[in-house]
């Protein structure tokens, strides 16, 4: 099975694309960001987060996207912001038929360390071991997407 | 000029479509509702803003989208339910090539009645005067809708 784990954003979205071979067997596929500029206005860093993971969906097949849930913030202006890309993010799984599936980032730490209240750092150094990398995937937003697809994989069980 | 205003929401989104002949004559073009079945998830419920959204827009052909900016409400979840739709409705937008602009509702009152604190019934009761309609139109998610076009045509002058 073939899982995109996405990290939403307006500026940067982290998306991670793995292979789930079987429980304890996991191989990564593709994994980066897609960056908007912050000088354009909403419309038209929307229109690019869809057209650029739309490619991106096209080109790798996954049947399932992870999506992190929004863990509310204390800014307003953020979580908005945050929600408008998740808006067209649901929008090009659904065209493109995945399966989707939401967690929230206490459900993502606590399934790849076993700690809900887990650092970051930690989270990433695991997205590491069990992707078998050499070094943790860069920038952040990649590392998290990664956890994203992970937390689902292990959702299903063995 | 065609103008599309809308008011964003998941569950109902109003929209309004109306011809802007000079300053003092408007009129009427179209005007309704998308709704989306609660019992839906966001995902199909956004596909389903985003086709009918376009079709209106593709029927239509307005060169201009008048939005209601989120004001923002004590309640976090309808805030980020509204933006979701919001990153649909301005794809939806930016596909079609529309100019876009926003309007808080304080400025939808402003301009339709002169006070900012206005009684919704109040803009809506304007809604009717300024384009000669027999009654005010419903549900009111229509009326605001058609409202925030009104305001982006008195916006242009005379």
């Amino acid at each position: 099975m073939r899982l995109i784990g996405i990290d939403p954003g307006t500026g940067i979205l982290g998306f991670g694309v793995i292979d789930r071979l079987d429980y304890n067997s996991l191989q990564i596929i593709d994994a980066g960001v897609i960056r908007t500029p912050a000088k354009q206005n909403d419309a038209d860093r929307l229109k690019i987060i869809y057209d650029e993971l739309r490619a991106i969906i096209l080109q790798t097949k996954p049947s399932v996207m992870a999506v992190e849930k929004l863990f509310f913030a204390q800014n307003v202006t953020t979580a908005m912001s945050v929600s408008q890309a998740r808006g067209v993010i649901l929008l090009c799984a659904k065209e493109a038929e995945l399966e989707i599936f939401e967690y929230t980032p206490l459900q993502i730490k606590q399934s790849l360390t076993g700690y809900g209240r887990a650092e970051k750092k930690q989270v990433q150094e695991m997205v590491k071991v069990i992707l078998k990398l050499d070094h943790i995937p860069k920038p952040d937003d990649c590392a998290d997407a990664l956890a994203a697809a992970i937390t689902h994989s292990m959702s299903i069980g063995s």
